[in-house]
């Protein structure tokens, strides 16, 4: 649930690509540990690695060393569209008339098969389902007629979606970051080069200094030698569509995005829950690790507050619980959250618990919580989530869910509380965020918590004035 | 390094052992993610299953179906004594004249080679170097001869050193812990059965309960049918040896030891850390993740004192640097910790910081984390230890480091403040170390931190009485 | 060295056709180890399967049971253009504006750059370095404007060289041969559908009938439902282009190819070879396992003649000897070919042999095997070879070698025979092949030996009338 | 079916012996492919690397980098007896009293549970159920009280059965065969030292001459410093118990076993069976590749009896059909055995056939191939056999079958005969057997053959007289 893919690019002085960007993915793996991929160009061709699996399994030194060349691109993917197979790991590469392309997309385009269709008219023949495809030969064809940077505005002209790219044409490394600045993009300095990323994160592990996001509809082009980079603003619109669940859960808290440091952000939201929701009760308790930001600045707001709260992680996490994981039988099954989550009774039993978390999807977990604080002997449950309920589905390029899947998507908070078996529960609410981080809610992406896209979809609403959710129900409302 | 085995073993009514002894396993894996094994007896034969890898790596659900029986013992390994190969992975299972065994084994004996030679005298082959061999043979001889009950305390009475065993003779699972209790080794009971396990958080996730440590010198028998378990205090000596590292690094957090919870443990060592050595910065850091227990107390106490500390998440971990990282070149060595632990800056720029750890091994990680923050801007870089110095290695089972390798074996807190250009470093006492695990000084293992070790060893001292080194330094000494 | 591709199509009744295809390409394993695939198509999707691997490795009983359809094709590949990475794995898939195609291909196209600049010219993207993606893209964009039929048409006329392919077109299968038919392809027919496949090995094994060799220049179209199958002799030329190779080396014995058995065609070779340049010795001894017919006719011959010749394998394979072999040291190298072929002493010793191999390609093992034949004591050893001296590289789908490593290429057969130390050597003309395979050399391609070649090729020789090399020469000579 | 071990041991002066070990196994992997090992001795310690696999598989050049020592043991293994897991794989080595022992074994002892239950009595535990720990245990416990060569007489008078063994005791390399002289053990001589081995194909391989077979009961002490080797007759009996099948099926054909070579043996034997049951067809045709030797013999007493017989390879081998093949469907079974093995039409159409094999086990396989046959157009079928009816199960460590699986166990010549659909059938005399290899009848283990053992086997005869099976019918008694 709830990852995506991550992008990078780098321009070197004097110095192969490969292993920086290979840490680079290092940083950037929770954004996808589907596949990995890393394509550099020596200045007369393109050398490519890409394979399923995580970075640190799918590079090993000799896949470095024959990386050649001082500018390349990389890749991390979890899968949003077109079915998770070799053909459609990434970077995408492909050679045509003038040069070779390299492709890595993190987003997700709305009209891809419309813009499949018009150049499948034109003869083209696709090797996979993928956008990444889409855009490579898009601008393939675009560059057949213009020069680099007006086929790239082009191109952008006809995709519409999300997107954040890095591209190599030839040796030369770009950036696109689509016209709402949808997905997050980065430029980052080194002593000798400079580096794109989804995240500032990417480039602290380079011992690199941010300089800036990239802005929507820029394009950056990195000198191939690493002494610079040309912007060039080739789409302006009124408004942005920043995600503000990058904010919430996908981003790395020490990452950057669009002027917020996440961990900030995190912290400012967990005091605004509790201005906005907060309940005293003897103990406040992360779910680990994605909650603990969000408890740290709950927990603290009600400190200022006067209020004598009792911050403690509660939850033990198992972080040895992977993917080749044997499932428990049916029997099991209610016990299994505990080989993931183990509460610690002293910090639980005969106490009343505020849980914070970050986010509800299916409720699943939430409910196996909370029986398992009771388990615990907590003698009430009150659970506060950072973001308010997920309503709809992400078209963007995050596999949340399915609507019928999100338990928001048709049940009131209070009808959620019960289900979760809490004895309260509270969402923050979508000013809360736009505020926290100082945007205004036409310049966010909210289609999950709103069911209002920025993007025209089929069968969604486009128009940004709905009604709000009730997002805060509690026993005491009974 | 500091890493250990962990066992289990299982008894149940009319159910098969092998999940509840997988997700056990699962439930240990932080003890030892070498090698990972399961024995089974189905009442006719023993079953095994042993590979070298992670618990989720080593079964699959075939080799799970295969492990037959209500009765098992299970094993995760880190090597101890004897090179890791498959031949010293565990359990170890032998047949002998009246039955066949299985061992787990936690510890390290200090006289393994002395009853090698014995047995040896007497004919035995061994096919490894490790002591668990050494002691099923020993056993297995005295089952000639004697009951089961008398042939365990035989053996006991001529093994020394620290052991917690899990045995299987034939189907009857057994739990001893040496005389001293080095290692821990605790008692659960399941709605349908009863386990024996290294740590309580096994027994959580079987979501049974626990009833008490296994007691030093004591022998538990579990019924094979699962109904219960006889005692058997085979062994009494004056004191006891617990190790109090278990509680400062190894065990989890949500473990009971000894009597006492690991996770309060911890926070206590850090309140008691800031009695002892507190300064006032601006900001109080764990070093994810074993410092956060400590910094949690610690500002806890700092705030009980009516400092307003703020205690800030400033260091990011990567949880996907795993073994197969590629090492960075030698120029980029000094960035590689940022791989693994990335600071947020906003934390850290222009402000006093104060990092809390578990330990000081060899010094390298806390230079690099001393460097990190200076680069983060943090005006001063003042450290912490919730544990006295390591000047002394251990006999005992954990692979800590070698004498010349332990920073402070040959240098004073001063040097070693020196070393890793912190602004000042306090270490614990420890004194505050029985106190907070409320035992006799004379009534802990404390060889590490002192030299003095509770089982004789060769070319060490035994007498408890030494000089304590000096725990605290601070550039105001200078 | 010496290999190439083996391709497959089947159309079944009611039938998934995946398990067929797996059998079918186990039988052409010989033509290709490197990867292997299959494609289906069930009406309403394709699916695929490709991997690098024997065919026993890449495909396990999930991946045939995902192989839905009735209609698929089928690869085993060595790498002739295009180095070898996964993207050139084949089946090569790719969707388009009207549907998808697969194709599977067996040769080398000789203008396969000019097509794809061209295609280039017109905004195609390629993924890969291979012919088959040239191929592809341009039979896409015919079918645009064009009926199946035409459309293959067109691209036969625009691409020149060598290539069997098979073809799938949304569900139906079809099957090419160049208009020389230089790579051999048939029709058989099963119980309940159609199949093409390289070797009519492969319709053994499904139990079916050998129906015809696909004509050079014939397209063969399987209907879908497997009742039948349309022929369209789309491309005819004056004369063929056979590769007289297959029948001496690639294929099975058991093939039929334009009409000959592959078998008999090498025991006919083998009297020739006898009455070109028989020599009375003690024994003769294939070289296992290709010079085994060769040696079969030509003991037969001598016997019709009266001689009485004693036929030994006198050479024993080991057919253990795999890919993950590790070489032996320099010191050992002379040495190395007893691993694989071991003579049997008493067969030798004191014996004339006579060796009878099927050609010589770099001399390297020859040398080495008449070593060990005077090593286990043959007094003479006389070297007879079915087939002309390979002076010429292969430009038609062989990965032979070089032409400086061709030992032929820049030798005469005298100095050949005191390189590699034999009492004489002799290879078979040219025109017993042609009259073996009962062809007019004008219809046969005889590159490598002759060095003119049936297609125009940058800086070789088109006309066919070039001096034929001396082919015999012998320690009489001197 | 019909596999089993194959050992080998080398001693050399200034040379390491793993890489001839390694080419050894390689030569000797025909006994088993199960697993392999190789456990090497550098003057102060054993190393050790034993793995599941083929050798190419098991051992990297890292491997054998780690296996120090001018003197080592190896191993291939096919299972006989000990369920096969990795602790059954070989060599065997353990460490006791007075140094470290390490053994390759081949063969089977008849009385392993009476020896395993003095030993157990005595105190020993296992950790295997295989003869070879056993004869390790028991060496080691002599050794505790003799010298090496007493030791292992006192051994070679315990255990009962067949066994050829290389040993390693510290740096010495023993080799050791059974009073009967069941199983092959031969002596090498290289340029620099000295090899045991189960077959001279090995010594072969690595360029060294055959000295002479071991004899039954001799122990061969190889000089550790590789300069020769001492001989102990250490059990003499009245009589061998030389196994026959060696001879026919499981040797190489050009090993030399106790005086014979295999390939010249298998010649004369089908000489023989001309001789006893010659008929003269169009064609004589062999299995591949086990009855090639048999039928060439047959088809040259043919031809010397004046005879125009055609002896051709009409049966061709898919040497790609390997373990993890994917077995056909019920439907397809029939067809399966095309998979292996084609009929060339050409050489089978209107003829008749003579199909020579080595043996018949259960009898499915020649059905299939006579089927084939007839599918192919043969008119007739004939079949030969070049050994006789396999009766009885063996015990001396070659995994055939089940007497209930054994086709002959219960049926006469004439109902396998119609059982296979042949148009005749003949098998060779027991008598042929003893006079081709130059053995007394009573030298030879004929137990699967005649029923009776030359060992003491609980339930089967044991006296010599029994009656002789008719071992030859045709139509035409019918």
């Amino acid at each position: 649930m709830h990852e995506k893919c991550g992008v990078v690019g780098i321009s070197l002085q004097d110095r192969d690509a490969a292993r920086p960007l290979y840490y680079s993915l290092y940083a950037l793996q929770h954004r996808g540990q589907e596949a990995a991929g890393i394509v550099t160009h020596d200045g007369f061709q393109q050398h490519s690695h890409v394979e399923t699996g995580l970075v640190g399994d799918v590079f090993d030194e000799g896949d470095l060393g024959q990386l050649n060349g001082e500018n390349g691109i990389g890749h991390v993917r979890y899968p949003t569209s077109g079915a998770l197979d070799k053909s459609c790991a990434q970077p995408f590469s492909v050679s045509f008339k003038s040069g070779s392309l390299g492709l890595s997309h993190n987003g997700n385009l709305v009209n891809a098969d419309e813009v499949r269709d018009e150049l499948a008219e034109l003869g083209h023949a696709f090797t996979s389902d993928g956008d990444t495809e889409v855009i490579a030969h898009d601008l393939a064809r675009n560059l057949l007629e213009e020069d680099l940077v007006r086929a790239v505005k082009r191109t952008m002209g006809r995709i519409h979606g999300s997107y954040s790219l890095t591209i190599m044409h030839d040796d030369t490394v770009l950036g696109v970051r689509d016209p709402k600045g949808n997905r997050p993009l980065v430029i980052g300095e080194l002593e000798d080069g400079y580096v794109l990323a989804s995240e500032s994160a990417a480039i602290d592990t380079l011992d690199g200094e941010l300089v800036r996001d990239v802005e929507p509809g820029e394009l950056v082009v990195l000198h191939p030698d690493g002494t610079g980079y040309d912007s060039y603003q080739l789409i302006e619109e009124d408004s942005t569509a920043h995600c503000f669940f990058e904010h919430v859960y996908f981003a790395r808290p020490d990452s950057n995005i669009d002027g917020t440091l996440v961990y900030d952000a995190r912290r400012e939201l967990g005091r605004r829950l509790y201005a906005e929701a907060g309940i005293d009760t003897d103990v406040v308790m992360p779910v680990p690790d994605s909650g603990r930001a969000f408890a740290s600045g709950y927990a603290e707001a009600a400190q200022d507050a006067g209020v004598d709260v009792n911050f403690a992680e509660g939850l033990m996490k198992n972080r040895y619980v992977g993917r080749t994981f044997i499932m428990p039988t049916q029997d099991e099954r209610e016990r299994a959250v505990r080989l993931k989550l183990n509460p610690i009774k002293n910090t639980v039993k005969g106490k009343r618990v505020t849980l914070i978390d970050d986010s509800i999807v299916r409720g699943t977990t939430s409910t196996q919580l909370v029986e398992l604080m009771r388990d615990a002997g907590a003698e009430e449950v009150h659970v506060r989530i950072g973001a308010p309920p997920i309503v709809a589905p992400c078209y963007m390029g995050i596999d949340m869910a399915t609507r019928e899947e999100l338990i928001a998507s048709d049940m009131s908070v209070e009808e959620i509380r019960e289900t979760i078996h809490a004895d309260s529960l509270a969402y923050l609410s979508v000013d809360a965020i736009a505020e926290t981080l100082d945007q205004q809610r036409d310049d966010l992406c909210l289609g999950c918590v709103t069911g209002e896209y920025p993007y025209d979809i089929d069968g969604e609403a486009t128009d940004r004035e709905v009604e709000r959710p009730v997002i805060q129900s509690s026993l005491a409302d009974d």
